[in-house]
């Protein structure tokens, strides 16, 4: 196992160049939000549009609309129970998905994942947090065949791996990713990143993060992260590395760290760390 | 009586170890907010969350949850008038309940108040606030075997006690509070804690305080302490002084000092005056 | 006609004795925002909770309730549609009723101005402001026998007074006051005072504050000081100068100055000019 | 094709004189923003009011109206689908018209853009942004006469014009223009302003603006700008210059610049800019 270090930043926050636009930066449709759980989305796609992605919609319950664009216009809000038709083309437009956080896990939530799922074609990341990670583990729903991201915590990848919280060893962690044929970041003191190349440990992480809506706001970077840097892997790790150590630079000065406040240093954070 | 001073502070707020998590820093369940009174529940829930409380769940009336969203995406929303099975979860899962911020005290809330004295149990602890205490001076509603804290003002007390405000000294108030076997938060100038252990007396507080949602602000501060701080009794004592405290900091530049001022200033004092 | 100057600050802003609690500072209720404009009646309520109120309630369109709360969960919220018991009794125990801001001028907000004056009993304070003013000069509703405060813009005042604004002197103006027998603010480029002990002039006030919701929110620190110091008058003078005087240090460095910016500046600006 | 500098600002942003009022600075009408694109709407009105617009009032799917008064009290609300009679006059009565941020291309989005320029008079400034420049590259509606600006991406200009991006030539751009009779802001990497009087380039602007919601902003500012400055291509161009001089400056220090902190800038920095 590696040991993540200040330059997976440098390694992947890119300088951006003159001529770009929003395109270049990419398309990311949250999902999730249901009438309980509407702060989770919301922090998600917060940390998404300040992470820097170039167009954020966000669908959710209709009751999350208000809240949403009262903390951040920047999104684009979609009714989730609303026809196919747009449903289908907020979907299949984004370069990347993020499915899960405070998604639910009723009967109406499987569905939804159900079929988002469906819809996702090869060149897609899907980011699959929470709820959803812990619908897979309990319902019989089909992976699509996509570039995927699990952010479990060790109870969830429990669930999902059948792999018991003690029995998480690497070995037995890396043979599911292998399985999964995707990157799991597993969540803990000592976030844990598996991916097709290696094994790394995110060396960063302060217990002022120990709050509700951290896991939200991570998959919220992680979804922007690789919506901008092509090296998905890396984009994951340096999201992962990111919100801790924005984390411990507030809690320099804080008990408690809150997930929001992470996200209005992104772009000052991101800035200091770029390379080209 | 002994006088608080801030040594109350370093003695109760806990440098948190770096090997842990949400649950360490417990689960609050707030219930409270009817149409009128939606701003008190949710300053109420925004205080336990800059206190550092894990995970915190809000259970209002629906009409609040856009606010409640759109202010603290960080707490998790329920619908005070859902079905018993998730509101029943809701209560008996949380180590702290607080009840009572802008609860009213309608025929709707004494039902509620009713309810959830039912669902607790006594490893849980219970704060008692505003309309909840005189819900219970004026209706038959049986308390829990529970660790309970009221925190009336003096009229609430006088009628929850059946004391008179003038006669309210400290042997009549500590032999109600014997018999009610609680924690007492006396809220007034100068503000008394009646313990099993002991009366004491916060030496601090600012006339710039006089103003609407400083108790609500309090109840959710001490809902956060208890939920963190092993000792309830000290956790009550260092969230009545950190109120009090930082509003007399505030105070020396503003003529009048607003809870929700006093709230955002909690994860630096609370730092400042951390201990092992 | 006399000129303010800053004395009317330090001799009406009283430093606050230290036995005192949020019925020292008394109670405000706010009615008006209808369903186009409840920014009126949310900048008032603002205006209102900063300048010191005790408590303050706002009486509004439901649809105002959740941006009223997401922006000011100090304020309490009340259905003006509401049945009539708590309707009167929210504006009976009212030391100060602020009414106008938004308020609208359709016959619901005709038969709500009725009401509300109908309930007015002669020891209290009622600010009349924005629609209610024009109501007043186009239907036939009866004045209340209380302490009144006219806050009308030019035009305003020609509709409730008769005099064109090319009229509207001094003596003009003054003999109509004496007819309301109330406290009329003229407000106009140099804002008139018209009180039954003399005519004072505003020599403050920057084409920076040339934005909408600037009444609206002189309306609420009308309401908020009126509320806390004993000489109506002084209070008036007091809030009309602080109003100016904020806007006037905010336009040292802004080309517009937001009345919502103007608010949070009111707490350290009464700190600064509090006296004994 | 002339380079813009910094002169715009000075040439345009005037001091403003003392005696002057919330009408000398213009009443704006913003259109847009349907259920799901609320957010563009708010963004374009705060960026009018920031700017200093006199009086705004936006005219919005009433889903939105919590949103908009959450983040922007000064705005007055008013419900797209209401009947006509206060929607003409809201129309009617405006200075300056900013239509189609996050409006959308349904059938009552062509209608409404249909109905308010059936209501424009010659005297008016119409600003014409996102859908509806789509709306009138795919459906037959006849341009008012009046003041009209175009703020166009090249995609859009592609549509409404029928010129190919790749033909998008500065003869081709203003032949098209001459026809529309109006201003043209063909947004891009280095923006291009075509008016009866010449051709101008934007030389600033960086990548750090590539994220969703400038556009709008953009729109929001120049019906600012033309509201308060009498020669409208000059307040088209010094709002344009502004927008990324500003973004500029925030991109020193931040990896993603958000069109609400642009927004927040703008009253200093005017301030900073202002002559006479």
């Amino acid at each position: 196992m590696k040991r993540l270090d200040q330059s997976i930043l440098t390694n992947t926050i890119r300088i951006r160049p003159d001529d770009s636009y929003k395109g270049t930066y990419g398309r990311v449709t949250l999902v999730g939000g249901n009438q309980n759980f509407g702060g989770a989305i919301i922090m998600a796609s917060e940390a998404t549009v300040y992470s820097g992605a170039g167009l954020v919609t966000t669908l959710t319950h209709p009751d999350n609309s208000a809240a949403l664009h009262a903390r951040l216009p920047e999104a684009m809000f979609a009714d989730v129970f609303m026809e196919s038709t747009p449903f289908d083309s907020l979907i299949q437009s984004a370069d990347v998905v993020v499915i899960g956080p405070g998604l639910g896990e009723g009967p109406e939530s499987v569905n939804l994942l159900r079929n988002v799922f469906h819809l996702i074609t090869p060149d897609q990341t899907v980011v699959i947090d929470g709820s959803a990670i812990t619908i897979l583990a309990t319902h019989s729903v089909a992976l699509p065949d996509a570039r995927l991201i699990f952010t479990p915590h060790q109870m969830e990848w429990q669930r999902l791996s059948g792999i018991k919280i003690t029995d998480q060893t690497e070995a037995a962690n890396q043979a599911v990713r292998d399985q999964l044929n995707a990157t799991v970041v597993l969540k803990s003191h000592r976030t844990e990143i598996y991916t097709a190349n290696g094994i790394y440990q995110n060396p960063l992480g302060t217990p002022a993060q120990a709050t509700g809506g951290m896991g939200d706001t991570l998959a919220g970077m992680i979804g922007g992260f690789t919506a901008q840097f092509a090296n998905t892997d890396n984009a994951v790790m340096a999201a992962v590395y990111a919100h801790s150590a924005i984390a411990e630079l507030l809690a320099q000065n804080q008990y408690v760290v809150l997930p929001t406040q992470i996200i209005r240093q992104l772009p000052q954070f991101m800035h200091q760390h770029q390379a080209n």
